[in-house]
């Protein structure tokens, strides 16, 4: 168990009010146990409470007694897990994984009326949003690696491939250098299809000559996500093409530029943004800036308008400004940064210039 | 949107006395729309009343617009989400896909004290549970090339190879076959690790003369999931080994055979546990026969002693008896098979035989 990180959360705890938690997202407690148990449509939940118990309930099947150094609670599948948690709760204010199912919780209210089930996820977060030397050391390393294969998946584009096949070309790349698999499911796009932020690659859409191509993808390495994309275009660019391209990459510039220690995220999203808007395209960034990563591919801060996290030291997120013109093509430019002592670093370095192939 | 499947949930709830369902699952809401959504994090919601009326809830990220035959209500980022659904449900109960992120019903319950949530999914599972003839075609299609990937892997198993090597292996064979994915992270395990159940594939262990390899792997395609399991062994197996093979297959037949229309799956367990416990080795079964599978790798219904779904065509799951001692080694064999108008299907046609590689 990593007690300075149950700590950290035991923190964050206290400042919501909150003597029990129920953590269960497989990330966050391997954040906390150093163990990853993923436990499909079964419960598992950490119980910590202020007073500094910690509790881990798990189905037997994990194989976990002797292998966790936390206490264990097991239980098998003929057995009602919510009733044997529910026996370990205090009545009043519970703080709930904000991504525990909700069975779990409608069951747990349905024993336990007297429990008051409140989103509690905020001092897990708050914790794993300041990673430690170990961390970034591993999410500079994913990183690597995945600027590694997507410089190997450009080399490969060809006309008439699917974006499916530039998917499955980038999962092949991503095994052979070792990666545990993809942080998410890669986005490859061709022409009018970039102009969907979240268009899943498909098999009918071939790549044709002048088209845009958005490759968006990560992968893990050592349990840490990598997230980045990079626009180019086969063949020749239209005038178009290049402007939305170039207002892009320097608005991705902008917003790396804007991430120091005390600066408010909305300010990196402010700094983005409004390259894009002065450049006349601020209705085709539809999306916010960016998102954190580190154990999860989408972890706090919303690097939005409206996020309110104030970059600190440790902080890992994407910049990833992106215009979309319906019907035509997209451009997306993103990088990683950690936030410094005294700036940030970019986690990425494959060339952002325009790159045709 | 599949108006007959609507129809179906709608019959489910109103056995279940819901006027009003919340369907979450990716996996649910394409059964219904034919549409498939990935929301990660964000809400995504279809709201089912009894009345027939149907409304999907969904992020403007996912460009749905113009893009799905059903009613549907927009937000993006920077709105409450939680309110704009609320706005449009009834007082009382209400009910909840099991899988719902705890976020969503909590923020929900805030919002509208007189809600009472219950996990409404059986609503959905109950109509997925039997899969259509297209549905079927897919799933036979699935399996095969399970069939052919899990092949090309044992032809690829060599001394000295990781877990993850095996994994990894899987991965670029079932892309290679133009899977759309894994249908889970792909279990390959040697020696000792065989006889944990979810053992996930590391680096560090590497196959060894006289190891015991199990592979349990399944792949994605045309939406629908595989799932199989065989044990092999490098080099000539011990008595033990051929003993504990043998009653694995012999009880994965026997669970087999016992499929037919009219037998309560608690029955198909029954079967292929009563080998085992005749042949002295009841007490390292230590899991279910199998699960439901489809659109999703784990389904309804849980073929296990509790499970009391009656087999009824259409339905396809798993049947995988396993044995597994501590320390030692662990076999497990398991197929998918699919309920007939008389009996069942196999789905799987990897033999089953003892095998040395």
């Amino acid at each position: 168990m990593h007690t300075n990180r149950v700590e950290k959360v035991i923190e964050g705890m206290q400042k919501m009010g909150l003597s029990q938690l129920l953590v269960s997202s497989p990330a966050s407690v391997f954040y906390l146990t150093g163990r990853l148990i993923q436990p499909g449509e079964r419960m598992l939940a950490l119980l910590v409470k202020a007073s500094g118990e910690v509790c881990l309930f798990a189905n037997r099947l994990f194989a976990l007694k002797g292998n966790v150094d936390v206490p264990l609670v097991e239980f098998d599948d003929t057995e009602d897990c919510v009733a044997v948690l529910a026996d370990r709760l205090e009545d009043g204010r519970i703080g709930i994984d904000k991504f525990w199912p909700s069975q779990f919780t409608i069951r747990l209210m349905e024993q336990r009326a007297a429990l008051r089930p409140v989103v509690g996820s905020a001092a897990v977060d708050g914790a794993r949003l300041y990673k430690d030397a170990e961390e970034i050391r591993f999410m500079q390393e994913s990183s690597k690696k995945n600027d590694e294969t997507i410089e190997a998946v450009i080399a490969q584009l060809y006309a008439g491939m699917s974006e499916m096949d530039g998917a499955d070309l980038y999962l092949r790349e991503a095994a052979l250098r070792g990666a545990s698999g993809p942080s998410f499911d890669p986005l490859v796009c061709f022409g009018a299809n970039c102009a969907e932020p979240h268009h899943s690659s498909d098999r009918v859409t071939k790549l044709c000559q002048g088209d845009a191509v958005i490759i968006d993808v990560g992968l893990v390495w050592q349990d840490y996500c990598s997230d980045m994309t990079r626009t180019v275009f086969l063949g020749q660019p239209t005038d178009e093409q290049k402007r939305v391209y170039e207002l892009v990459q320097k608005a991705n510039a902008a917003g790396r530029a804007a991430v120091h220690p005390g600066v408010p995220v909305s300010e990196v999203d402010r700094a983005a943004r409004k390259v894009i808007e002065d450049g006349g395209s601020g209705p085709y960034f539809i999306h916010r800036t960016g998102h954190g990563i580190g154990l999860e591919c989408h972890e706090y801060p919303d690097v939005s308008r409206t996020g309110n996290a104030i970059c600190k030291p440790g902080m890992c997120f994407s910049v990833e400004p992106g215009i979309y013109l319906p019907g035509k093509f997209g451009v997306r430019v993103e990088d990683l940064v950690c936030v410094t002592e005294d700036g940030a670093i970019t986690l990425n370095s494959v060339s952002r210039d325009l790159r045709i192939i």
